[in-house]
């Protein structure tokens, strides 16, 4: 039944990354603190699945890399589990080689300097001061490789202000060729909604979309990528 | 439908609570750092909805004020949901008096001291250091009240080690009537998952279940504390 109505979704849509293999990662990481309590964020990952769903629509073999989150695994999608941001950068390197790499996820930037192998107990010595520590960062190291770098590396930023100066910074400092931006901030209702104002930063300039539902803006976003030329290639990829 | 269905239960189970109003806590609280990211803990709700519905079943009059969770709203329960500890705290205070308060959330002990008004930024200052501050302790407050003190004060004690022990030292600061403790270290499978294996520490002294089902040891303490003598008074209340 589920083969049966995917056949009908690939026969409706453009087989344009037909034989290329996409890894996309998706929602948040979690960063423990000891064994109850952990950092978290408010990615839901629905834009993350969201786009390995339309990638594998349009005929692509897709890996998706998820933190913990609330959705049903999608049908003919190679699904991989991970809870923090150490153990994505993992099972990111072991997905590569690929020809697409999108990183949804809200991966967390820190993690505290210790993770206290017993709960941290409410005692004598007061509340305790959490020292973060940087994270692995993700779409950077897949970015910048010099050997295996894939030839498509979109990142996505999540902002509360300032959404294009910051999407354009990142751009440059990760070393990736498209930024999707988009303002997270209160009112918006972008984390954990349906819908999704998404801004596309590239070298090229910037192309602000309508609001949109999350499945629509992923399968434009995956139109738009699959067309886009590979780094160094002077021709569009086929 | 469900009318039927909760007649059919209701009908099932002794109305040993039958006109009692009964006040239950669950869940996590979620912390806010800033707009995006929050410190979690990793408890389900499951426990607290399961006691909610037992008691319930039993007769009683149930408000159930519950952290972020996953879980469909009981039918016949008022259900408050709120997201940090202050918001749970303002709720409880709103939802007294009652006849028995049962804090069943994992409250977390502590926030950051400032919740950004802006997502944090990865810059050239490093990693953020989170100073945290403690936040309102609402069972003892609780059980600390001069006026409206609920005559039956129920806590729970997730621990990762000597359990027992930390129990009872949290039964006496407190000033609760009685701590439903539980193992909630590695390899136990109690947060978030099905089943919980309880030990009832009182002023009595203590008693362990075996390992059940959560909403078997909802209902086996629901009808305990049915039957636990209010405090001061010297026959068991009716």
């Amino acid at each position: 039944e589920i083969f049966a109505a995917l056949r009908v979704k690939l026969a409706g849509a453009a087989q344009t990354l037909a034989g290329r293999r996409v890894v996309i990662t998706a929602g948040p990481t979690h960063e423990p603190i000891d064994p109850v309590r952990y950092i978290a964020n408010r990615s839901s990952g629905k834009q993350g699945y969201a786009l390995a769903e339309a990638a594998r629509d349009a005929g692509a073999d897709v890996v998706l890399i998820s933190g913990p989150v609330n959705l049903a695994p999608p049908p003919g999608i190679r699904l991989v589990c991970v809870e923090t941001a150490r153990e994505m950068a993992e099972a990111v390197e072991t997905a590569l080689p690929c020809d697409i790499f999108i990183a949804a996820a809200a991966v967390a930037d820190w993690r505290t300097r210790t993770d206290a192998a017993q709960k941290i107990k409410k005692g004598g010595d007061g509340p305790p001061v959490l020292t973060m520590v940087e994270n692995p960062d993700i779409l950077a190291s897949v970015a910048r490789r010099v050997a295996n770098r894939p030839p498509v590396v979109v990142g996505f930023a999540a902002e509360t202000e300032t959404v294009i100066a910051h999407a354009r910074a990142k751009l440059a400092k990760k070393g990736c060729d498209l930024i999707v931006a988009n303002d997270v901030g209160e009112g918006s209702e972008v984390m954990g909604g349906s819908d999704n104002a998404v801004v596309l930063v590239s070298p090229e300039g910037e192309q602000a979309w309508p609001r949109l539902p999350k499945d629509e803006v992923a399968r434009r976003l995956i139109a738009h990528i699959a067309q886009m030329r590979p780094v160094g290639e002077s021709h569009p990829g086929v």
